[in-house]
C-alpha cells in the first residue's frame, strides 16, 4: 500500500492513492492497451488483436500479491504482468494473445507506467503548491509592514517586516513551480524501445508507433531512454529541491511558534496537534511534516543519483532501486505541501508578540544603524566597537540602547531625529515591506527575475 | 502495506509481513497491554483495570486507515490508537478505560512497538544470514583449490582459488552476525519514559514498572531513550553495513556470471530470471536484488543519522522521519539475504571456464612471479620493466609468457623448475586455498581474528 | 589546498586551483573592491574611499591560516577577512578604512565570492564537457554500424551497433550541457543584502549598488538570496546529475575493457594505469575516476539539499555545511570529465572482439527475432518457449541457434531468407546504426527532442 | 591541505594536520620502512636492504604535487610513491632499491597508512570526547535540581531539571566512547596482502612478516582486508553516529540560547561569535559547528557504505572514493567536539531565565499532573479534556492553571496539598534530578546499562 504505516502518516491520502499498487499496475496496463492499439493502427499487429487486449487491460490488475511473488524470481514485475495479461486476453481471443506486449520490453511497460502516475502525482503537487503560494501571497500582503525581528544564526539581528519574511518563503516556491513545469515536460516521455532500445521488432513502423502510444497516454514522444536516466532523475531532484524549500518554511514556522517566541501558531482545531500524555499541548504538526520531508528527501534524491550508474542497455539493480524509491519523494513532498498549505491558509499571526520581542531587545537590534551615524566621524571599526559596548550595557539591563546612545558624548553632534530614525521600528519594517512589495511584484511577473 | 509495489519485489514476503500495518499496530497494543499489566501488578493502576485493557489489546488493530488519517492531523498515530483503545476498553469496562496508556507517551508506545517488530525482523535476518553463511562455507570447502583469476580494478591480476574468493565474501558476513547480535542487545530496549522521559506519573514505581514491561515484551530494560537515538541508529547502521557486504557479493556474482566470463551462474528454474522480450535470457536475479540493496541502504542509513538531531525532549520531524524510513533498511537487507542464500545454495560453478579464462591470459598473470625471479639480479624496477615488455608481447599474441620468459636471455640462469613453478596454475590456487582454509578455521573460532 | 590528498588525485589540477584557498579569498576581495567602487559611484561612500579599498583588495589574501583560525572562533571567515582588509586599507588611507565592507554582511562576501569562482569552475566543466561530447560524437560516427552485443542485466541481449551505444552515452551529456547553462544563469547571482537581506544601510541606493556590483563581477543581478538556496542548490544538483551520466559511461567502459570482453581499452602510455605489484597490468584509470565520481556525488548533492533548511534570515550550521561541501562536487565532476575526455579521444576500439563475442553467443541473441517469425502461427508464448528451448540447446553447445531453427519442424514454412535475416549480425547493427544516426542528428539540432 | 577553506574553519587545526598531505605520505612511508625491516628480519629480503630503505622513508615525502599528478594517470598514488622511494633508496644503496615495496601492493601501503593516521585521529577524538564528557558531567551535577522546561515537538511540555537534560546529552557520548574503542580495535589492522590478498610473494613467511609489520606500526594483525571493508567502514559509521549525538547537543544549545529563551549562552570573549555587520551580535559558534557536522556526516557515512561494493579483489572506483572522503568525517567530528567541549567548559547557565520561562507557562505544563488527580473519579479522557480546557483558559490569560484548578468544582474533593504538589516546580525538578543522578551513576559504572 505505497508506503509503510508511519510514512503514510506523513503523506497525503491522495498521493498514497496515486502510487498505490492498483494505480501502478493499472498504468502499466494502460501502456499495454495503448501499445496494442497503436500497433494495430500501424499494421504491426492484426487490427483484430487490439480490442481484446485493450479490454483485458481495462479489466485491471488481478492478483497483485501474486505478481509481486512472481516478480521476486522473475526479476521483473512486468514479466509476470505480461504473462497474466496474455492469459486474460487468451480467454477472450486466443489469436490476440500472441500480440500482447508486442515489441516492447519490461522496462518500456514499467517506465511508461511510472511516467503516467508521476504525471498525476505532479498534478497534485502543482495544485497544492499553487494553494500554498496563494496563501503565502495573502500573508505577505496583509503583513507587508508588520514589524518582526530578523534573526541570523538564531540570534536577533535587525527589524524587518513579516511580509518580507514571507516573501523569502514564497520566492523559492514560485521558482519551484516554474522549474517543475519544465522538468515535467522533459521527464514525462513515453518509454518504448523494445529489448535493447532499438525498437527492432517494429522495423520501420517504430517511430509511428511511439508517437501514437505517446499521444494516447498524454506523454511526450522521444527516443527510448532506458539507461539515460538524466531527465527522469532531474524531475526527482526538483521535487527534492522543493522539499528543501518547504522544510525551511517548516523550520521557521516551528521556531516562531515556540512558546517563548509566540509570533505564529498553526491553526488549532479538533484533533490537531494534541499529545497522548499532556492535555495542554498544541503541537505544530504542519511544521513537523515539512521538516520530516526535509530530513528524508535529500537521501531519496541521492538514491536516484546513485542509481544512474546503469550498465549497458539495462541495469542490474540500479534501475530496480530507483523504482523502489521513486514514490517516496512524491509522498514526502506532497504531505509537506498539503500540511503547510492548510496551516498557512489559517495561520495565527501575533503582531503584538512580534513587537514585544523587538522591544525586549532594548534597541540592540538597531546597533548597526546607530553605528552608521558615527562612521563618518569615527570610522567603521571604532564606531562599531563603541556601539557594541553600549549594546552590551543595554542587553545587561542598563537601559534601552537608544537612551544610552543619546547620552553618549560620541553622539553629541548627531541630530536627535537621526537617532530616532535609526531606532524606529516601523520605519525599519516599512523599508523591508516596500522591498518585499517590489519582490512580490517581480515574482508575479517572472519567477527568475 | 509496508512498502511500494516495486520495493516489495525486492523484499521477502516474510519481512513485508513483519513491518506490515497490522503487525506494527499489534506490537503497539502489546506494549499497551504489558504496560497495564505491569502497572496493575505494581499497584499503580487498579488491579481490575489490567484484564479488560489486555483483552482489548488482544482484539487487535481496528481501522488502520482511520488511524492514519487521524495521525495526519494529530501528529502521532499513537494518540489516535490510544483513543481507539480507550473506547474499546470502555465498551468492556468503563472504569478500566481511565487507565489505558497510563503514564506513558506516544513515543513510548511507538518506539517499543518498533523494538518488538524489529526483534522479529532481526530473527529473519539472522536466520537467512546463517543460511547464506552455511552455503558459502560449503562452497569455500568444495572449491578450496579450484583455480580462478583474481581481478583487480576489473583487470586480470593473478591466480587464486575460488574458495579463497568465497572466504572474502564470507568473513564480513560472519563478523556481521556477531556485530548484529551485539547491536541488537543494545537497541532492543523498552521505551518507557512518560511525557518527558522522567516517568513522572509513576513516581517511585517507575523502575519496577519498566522492568515488568520489558520482561513481558522480551525487551531489554533501561532508561527512556526518547531523544538518545544512538543505540537504535547503531543497529540500523549494522543492517546497512550488512547490505554493503551483500552488494559486494552480488557484484562479484554478476560479473562472474557475464556470458564472456561464465564462471558462475545463478541456479535456473521455472520463472527465474527470464525476459519479457528475449527468450534466451537468464538474468542473475539474486545479484540484482543484492546490488539494489547496496544502492539503497546507504541512503537509508544516512536518513537515520540525519534524523538524530532531535530537539529537546521529543523531536519535531526528525523522529517521525526515522520511523518512516526504518522498515526500508530491513526490507532491502532481507530481500538481498534471501536471494543470495537461495542462489548460493544451488550455485552453478564452472571450474572449466575458470581455467579457460586463466589460460587466455597467456601467462601474463604470472608476471609478478616471473619478475621476482630476476629481482636479485636486475633489481625490482628493471625486472618489472623487462617482464612487462614480455607480457605485452604475450598479450599481443606472440606466445605464452612462460615461453617468452624461457627464451629470454635474462632468464638464462634461472632454473626451468623455478620458471615452471612461477607459472603453475594449481600451485597458485593451492597457495590461496590453504590460506583460505586457515582463514575459514579462524572465522569459525572467532569472527574478529 | 582545496581537498585531501586522495581527493585531489581524482580531481583536475585546474579545478583544484579554482577552489584553492587563495582563489576563494581573492574572489571575496574582488567583491569587496566592486562593492566599494559601486558605492562610491552611487555616492553611498566617499568617492575617495574606493581606490584605496580596491588597491588593498588587489594586494590579495594575506595569512590564510590566520583567517581560518580566526574564523573558527568568529564563526565566519568573512569577519576575519573584513578586519584584515580594514587594517590594510587603513595603512593606505585611514579615512577610507571606515568604508570597507560598507552595508554588506559576511554572507554577501562569501556567497558572491563562491559565485565568482563557481563561474570559473563551470567554464572548466563546460570546456571539457564539450571536449568529451566531441570525442563521443566522432566515435558514434566512426562506429555507426559496428556490431556489438547489447547487454541487459549484464547478460547478452541482442545485437546493436557501437555507435548506437555511444549515442546513449552522448545524449545525456548534450542535455547536461543545456541544463548547466540554464542553471548557471539562475545561480550565478550577486549576493548583496546586508545584515538581514534588506540592504538597509544603503537606503534608496541599494538596487543601483547591486546592479553595479553585479556588472563589475560579471554576475547576474537580483534580490539577496541569503536563505533562498534553491537556485544555487539547483546548480549543484545539475553537476551531480552530470556525474551520474559520467559514471554510467565509466561503468560501461570498465565492463567492455574487461579482459574476457576486450571490446574497448583505454589509451595506454607512459605511467598510465600500471600496478605497483603486477608488471602486466593496464588499469582503466578513466573509468575508475568516473565511477568514483558517481559514488561520491550523490551524497554531495544530498548534503546541499539537507543544508537548505536554513532558519530565519541566516542559518546556524546549514549554510556553513553547504560552503564546506560545495567544491567537492566540482572537483569530482571535472576530474571525471577530463579523464573520460582524454580516454575517449584516443579510445582503443576492437570491432573484431565485438564480433567474436557476438559469435560466441551461437545465435542465441537473435532468439527474439527468430521467435517473432513463429508468433503468427504459434502465438507469442508458445513461440517464445520453443525458441527458448532451442536457444538453451545452442548455449549448451549443440550448435548455432540458426542451424537448430532451420532444422526445427516448426520453422518448416518460414523462408530461409527470413531466417537468415533474423540472424544477420550486420543487418541488426545497421538498424541500430541508422537509429543512432537519426538520434545524433536530433541531438545536434536540439538536445531535448 | 586536507580540506577546502571553509571546511577547515569547521575543523580543528590538529585534525587538519593529522590528515594533511605530509602526514599521510609519511604514514605510507612508515609502512614501507616497517615492511622492509620485517622482511629483512624474516629473511625475505637481504638484511642489508632494510636500513637504506628505512632511512629513505624517514627522509619523508618529497614533491607531493608531483605524486598527485603522477597518481592521476597511474591510478594510484602508491605507485608514484614507490617509484620515488625506489629512486631515493637507489641513491643511497642501489642494491637495496630492488627490495622497496617488496611483496606488497598499492592498497597495502595506502590502507595501512590510513590506519596509522586514523589511529592518531582517534586519539584526538577520544581526548576531546573525554573533555566534553567531563564538562557535561560537571554541568549535570551542578544543575541536578535546577528547574527547566522540558519541551517536546518544540512546545513546552513539563518541568524537569537542567541536570536531567544534560544527562541525555551525556549518555550517548559515554556510549560512543565505548563503541569507538571497540570499533577502533577492529578497524586499525595492518593491511598486507600483496597483489591479490594472498601474500603470494612472501611464501611461508607471510604471516610472520605481517605480525612484525603490525607490531612496528602499532596496528592489529590479521588477514588482508582489501575488499572486505566492513570493519573499516564500521569505524567510520561510529564517527558519524557521534556527529549525530553532537548535533543534537548543538541543536539544543542553539535553541536554549535564542534571545527569547535565554537559558544558556555560549561563553563570549574576544572575537567569538561576532558579526561583520551587527555590533551587538553574539553568535553561538559551537552550536553552529556541531550542527554543521550533523548536516554533513550522514552523507559521508553514506559514501563509505556506497563504496563497499568493491568488485573482485580490488575495486575500480569505490575504494578510491572511500579514500577521498574518509578524512571529512574526522574533520567534521573533531571540529564539533572541540567547539562543544570549549563551550561546555565555560557555559553560561541562566537558572533565573529557566524559572521565568516556566512561570510564563501559567501552570499549563503541570496539566498532566493536575489531570492525574481527577482520573480516578472522571476517567482519563474526561479528566484530560477538563484540564485541557482550563489550561487553554490559563494560556489565554485568565489566570494561572493552579488557581483555575483550585476554583474548579471538579477538584473540590482534592486536597489542596495534592494540588500544590502537582504544581510544584522544584518538586518536579528534584524528581528529574534524582533520576538523572541515578542515570549518571550507572553511566560511570557501565555505559550500556
Amino acid at each position: 500500500m505505497t508506503a509503510s504505516l508511519f510514512a503514510r502518516t506523513l503523506a497525503s491520502a491522495a498521493m498514497v492513492e496515486v502510487f498505490g499498487d492498483r494505480a501502478l499496475v493499472a498504468a502499466m496496463l494502460e501502456f499495454e492497451a495503448a501499445l496494442a492499439e497503436a500497433e494495430a493502427a500501424e499494421g504491426v499487429i492484426p487490427a483484430s488483436a487490439a480490442a481484446p487486449i485493450a479490454a483485458a487491460c481495462r479489466d485491471g490488475p488481478g492478483d497483485i500479491d501474486g505478481l509481486v511473488a512472481a516478480a521476486r524470481s522473475a526479476g521483473s514485475l512486468a514479466i509476470a504482468l505480461a504473462k497474466a495479461l496474455t492469459a486474460a486476453v487468451a480467454a477472450r481471443d486466443p489469436a490476440a494473445a500472441a500480440y500482447v506486449h508486442w515489441g516492447s520490453t519490461s522496462q518500456d511497460v514499467i517506465d511508461s507506467g511510472f511516467a503516467l502516475v508521476t504525471g498525476r502525482a505532479l498534478d497534485l503537487v502543482e495544485r497544492d503548491l499553487d494553494r500554498l503560494i496563494a496563501a503565502l501571497h495573502a500573508l505577505a500582503r496583509t503583513h507587508e509592514n508588520t514589524p518582526i525581528l530578523a534573526r541570523t544564526l538564531l540570534q536577533p539581528a535587525q527589524v524587518v517586516s513579516f511580509g518580507f519574511k514571507v516573501v523569502a518563503w514564497l520566492a523559492p516556491l514560485v521558482r519551484a513551480r516554474a522549474r517543475l513545469a519544465r522538468a515535467r515536460s522533459g521527464a514525462l516521455r513515453v518509454q518504448l524501445g523494445g529489448a535493447v532500445g532499438t525498437l527492432a521488432s517494429l522495423g520501420e513502423k517504430g517511430p509511428a508507433v511511439v508517437r501514437r502510444v505517446a499521444e494516447r497516454l498524454g506523454l511526450a514522444t522521444g527516443d527510448a531512454w532506458h539507461v539515460q536516466r538524466d531527465d527522469w532523475v532531474a524531475l526527482g531532484l526538483e521535487v527534492a529541491l522543493l522539499c528543501g524549500s518547504l522544510a525551511k518554511i517548516g523550520t521557521d514556522l516551528a521556531l516562531l511558534a515556540q512558546s517563548e517566541v509566540g509570533e505564529l501558531a498553526e491553526p488549532s482545531g479538533e484533533g490537531r496537534g494534541g499529545s497522548s500524555a499532556m492535555p495542554q499541548k498544541k503541537n505544530p504538526v504542519a511544521a513537523m511534516t515539512a521538516i520530516s520531508a526535509g530530513v528524508r528527501a535529500p537521501q531519496h534524491a541521492a538514491t536516484l543519483l546513485a542509481a544512474m550508474r546503469q550498465a549497458h542497455e539495462r541495469a542490474l539493480g540500479e534501475w530496480q532501486a530507483e523504482l523502489a524509491e521513486w514514490p517516496s519523494l512524491f509522498l514526502a513532498a506532497h504531505g509537506a505541501l498539503v500540511a503547510l498549505a492548510d496551516a498557512m491558509e489559517r495561520l495565527d499571526v501575533h503582531p503584538d508578540r512580534m513587537r514585544e520581542n523587538i522591544a525586549r531587545q532594548r534597541g540592540a537590534v538597531f546597533a548597526e544603524a546607530a553605528a552608521a551615524l558615527l562612521v563618518p566621524s569615527l570610522g567603521r571599526t571604532e564606531a562599531g566597537a563603541l556601539v557594541a559596548s553600549l549594546a552590551a550595557r543595554a542587553v545587561a539591563g542598563e537601559g534601552d540602547l537608544r537612551e544610552l546612545v543619546r547620552a553618549d558624548p560620541a553622539f553629541a553632534t548627531i541630530a536627535a531625529e537621526a537617532i530616532d530614525a535609526a531606532f524606529d521600528v516601523d520605519r525599519a519594517a516599512r523599508a523591508a515591506g516596500s522591498l518585499a512589495a517590489r519582490q512580490l511584484g517581480r515574482l508575479v511577473r517572472s519567477p527568475h527575475s
